[in-house]
């Protein structure tokens, strides 16, 4: 078995005069922590992937937040440079949307917690989707670095292991930043899960030969009509697996949902510098792409699991909501 | 421009008492010879992926037996370590054959020869494939340095773009090694084609987005059903082109053709180190697969186009043959 799982408040906390995060840039070599003092550094923290994963940035930004009114900051500033730091998860101005009339301790941490408790409602409803000697690939990291604990798409992977359903996992690297060799790995040892890192290009390899049961990801958006933005390759997965009839599952708090966006095409995609992928050579980076509804056979979030058609599903609980 | 073209002896050569060859590991960071004075050691240089690519490690054999044969080595054992080398590409063994009669340096530099004008050949032939304004992706190297000169499928872009049919090519950066961010990257700079290196998985993502207009690749073996092995990786952008309905075309030499190989799954994929994707954990590395002739577009060889379906038309050229 591995070293055992990590705390919420290793990842990410809020101190008196500091927010404080595990520097996910260092892992896995060094276990570094990363002291943030004004919500700016929380914002550049954000922005460099010292956090990263959509509702850990969510959360992170919410302590930066309350840093910046216990520290009398101007909040609209605060709100600004937090908000802008990365353009595509739509956790990160739900979270501040949060704290605005209430930017106490209090009610941040009481955020975190929702999102980790959230993390565990999912899993338990994306649990129940494995079948028994489940071989499950993931991508990036979904894991509780990414969630502020426990995780999303690797929280629902732990829970399916505890239940005896889970078999294997392949974690796709996840070029360029390798989140998944990096993060995931480690997260997947931690717990004793089986476990093997691919290349992103080998995962319809391993689908053609019949190694893969099931796709699982977290999400960074998901429009009103259940497109899906995630970290760039997802969609090279979802249209292999459904070129193999492999179900691709997205698992996601309800943080993560944004019914004010109508598709896919409205989410705004970042790009990053050429230079995390080649020094030497022109280089294009686009971070995240669309997975279109059609190709998810359900998202799954702490309400439950959204079935294909999954924009149906998800229009209803707007409506619902 | 560029700084122009490699001369097919910079790439691979034979000297009185040794093979010669770029060392294609170093590259782009430095340009280095390595000599190479027995099979044994052409056959590690191989191994080890100081000369790569089908067709090139084919004149590396040749040279390497013909090596032996100049120092008395035993050739039978020459011909096993060097036949022995790579599992995939059925160049190596071919390339020995051509010179089982006659093991002189003039046969092999013929050889060597040869395979350069067959890609001349090819590259005409695929070329006429391509409209104007075409913005290719290529995967892996298939260039220069992997056919002992002028390139496969970047021989194919090459003639493309004098023709002024080319507009862009995408470099999939091909994890583990990188053969495309360091190899095929430099040498379309050497000849000023403008490029990007994208990360492998971000294909599929520029497919949806409209901005690849066909997936150029080379091939290691091609059975006489057209299924092709090729580079870890050719498989999910074959699946991806489909489902965008973006040809593949498949740019070999007729040495790359294996009529005594039914299908695919007859092929020997290599299996490699864990290591080379990452040293810190479980990793799995299949270095090769497959796909199938069904989505392939067109197999171009010096001899002509074979179109889809491919089977039939390259069970025609093998009767003929």
């Amino acid at each position: 078995m591995g070293r055992g799982d990590l705390d919420p408040d290793q990842i990410l906390r809020l101190e008196a005069d500091a927010v404080v995060m595990l520097d996910q840039r260092r892992l896995p070599d060094e276990e570094v922590e990363l002291r943030c003092e004004s919500a700016a550094e929380v914002a550049e923290a954000i922005r460099t992937l010292a956090v990263r994963g959509a509702p850990a940035i969510g959360i992170a930004a919410a302590y930066g937040y309350v840093l910046a009114a216990e520290r009398g900051e101007d909040l609209e500033d605060a709100y600004e440079v937090l908000a802008a730091s990365r353009p595509t998860a739509v956790n990160l101005v739900w979270a501040l949307e949060q704290l605005l009339g209430d930017p106490s301790p209090e009610r941040a941490r009481a955020l975190h917690e929702e999102e980790v408790d959230r993390c565990r409602r999912m899993a338990a409803h994306a649990a129940a989707l494995f079948a028994a000697g489940t071989r499950a690939l993931t991508h990036c990291n979904a894991g509780g670095l990414a969630t502020g604990g426990y995780g999303s798409a690797l929280g629902a992977l732990r829970t399916a292991w505890e239940e005896g359903l889970l078999a294997h996992v392949w974690v796709g690297e996840t070029r360029p930043l390798l989140q998944g060799a990096r993060l995931t790995a480690w997260e997947l040892e931690a717990v004793g899960i089986p476990h093997a890192v691919i290349a992103d290009a080998a995962a319809a390899h391993l689908m053609s030969r019949g190694e893969v049961d099931c796709v699982v990801t977290g999400a960074d958006r998901i429009a009103a009509n259940g497109d899906t933005a995630n970290k760039i390759g997802t969609y090279a997965l979802a249209v292999a697996a459904a070129h193999h009839g492999i179900p691709l599952y997205v698992v996601a708090p309800t943080s993560t949902l944004d019914p004010d966006t109508e598709t896919g095409a409205h989410i705004p995609l970042e790009e990053r510098a050429g230079s995390e992928l080649t020094r030497r050579f022109e280089a294009h980076n686009p971070a995240f792409d669309v997975t279109p509804a059609a190709l998810i056979a359900a998202i799954v979030t702490e309400e439950g699991v959204h079935r294909a058609p999954v924009a149906e599903s998800l229009r209803r609980t707007v409506r619902a909501g």
